[in-house]
């Protein structure tokens, strides 16, 4: 059997929703998948890594990488910026490996209209009060910080009805199993599958 | 939170490819989801049971469902008519139960063009030649009658394409974990969770 396409799944979702957690939960045995790393200027939060959760480039490096035109999209968010190497995700695709892509709502727009084909997900949290008190759990802002984050994830939360798909993190195991349900579905649809059908037929 | 709709998932594929099996499975720890029962004018094979797994009705009564607009679709397989009572569907989805409807071809078009939002799929066999073993195997049919089956099968598999997923019922584990995904992802659709996501935005 000849290998399919890999499925870009863009998921997006405001600070303090959980995201990482239902994403981390989601991959575990998920075969054939791997976390699009972004690069960003803003500066590691203790123990981030370089090459493992961002690479994280000088304001210099990400203007030339925009410039070389290497980037999928690539926004301003709270004063830094992030952006989207486009190669590893194009090769990944290629050689049948989904690539699940964790950006805000800006960028998002940008890779659902360069790559329609991509799946798109929303992380709704069950109401803003509960969101506000995950954000406060953390105790790593500042009650202005919080008071923005909050205030960014209402306009966020707004741009929910853009994406093919909405999550709302009540139970985290509960919103784990829908994305990782709608990552092995995306695998499943009848554009993904068309080789495997031929190769099918083939061998009648 | 108000209750979402539910999904009419319709599921079609040859005889002889697993699919009762590989539906029951999936729909194992699935809540708040039904099996659509078909009415038929065929014979009850050993085993099957009035109201469970077919309404079993006579030629006539078929006629009146029809003639009643009581049918959403309704085909004629192998020389025996079947036909889906629509009221029970509707009523279910109404009240955010999901229905499950396994039928052949041409019922699943003609449900799909009067229910667009229907989320379809198609299971394959991993190759005509296991679909051959797997219908020996199971000692039910004359040589002539499993001829006749494998060519129908390979009519119907070629109508695939037409479909939302493909599943290859190649692995009967995968196959299931599969649907079971489509379901819950059908769940989740932007359009699934309007609901659910206005109240979130009222509740700000």
């Amino acid at each position: 059997m000849r290998t399919e396409k890999g499925s870009l799944i863009v998921i997006s979702g405001p600070s303090g929703v959980g995201k990482s957690t239902v994403i981390a939960k989601a991959m575990e045995g998920l075969d054939n998948m791997v976390f699009s790393i972004s690069a960003t200027t803003r500066r590691p939060r203790p123990g981030e890594q370089d090459g493992v959760h961002y690479y994280f480039v000088t304001g210099e490096k990400f203007d030339s990488m925009i410039k070389n035109g290497e980037l999928l999209e690539h926004a301003e968010y709270v004063g830094n910026h992030y952006g989207t190497p486009k190669a590893p995700i194009m090769e990944n695709l290629e050689r049948g490996v989904s690539v699940i892509l964790d950006i805000e709502v800006q960028g998002a727009g940008q890779v659902k209209r360069s790559m329609p084909d991509s799946v798109s997900v929303f992380i709704l949290p069950p109401s803003f009060k509960e969101l506000e008190k995950r954000l406060r759990g953390r105790n790593q802002d500042s009650e202005e910080k919080i008071k923005g984050r909050l205030q960014t994830a209402r306009q966020e939360c707004g741009h929910a009805g853009e994406y093919d798909y909405i999550i709302v993190n009540d139970d985290v195991e509960t919103a784990a199993d829908e994305l990782r349900s709608i990552i092995i579905a995306a695998g499943c649809m009848t554009k993904n599958r068309i080789n495997t059908a031929s190769d099918i037929f083939l061998e009648m």
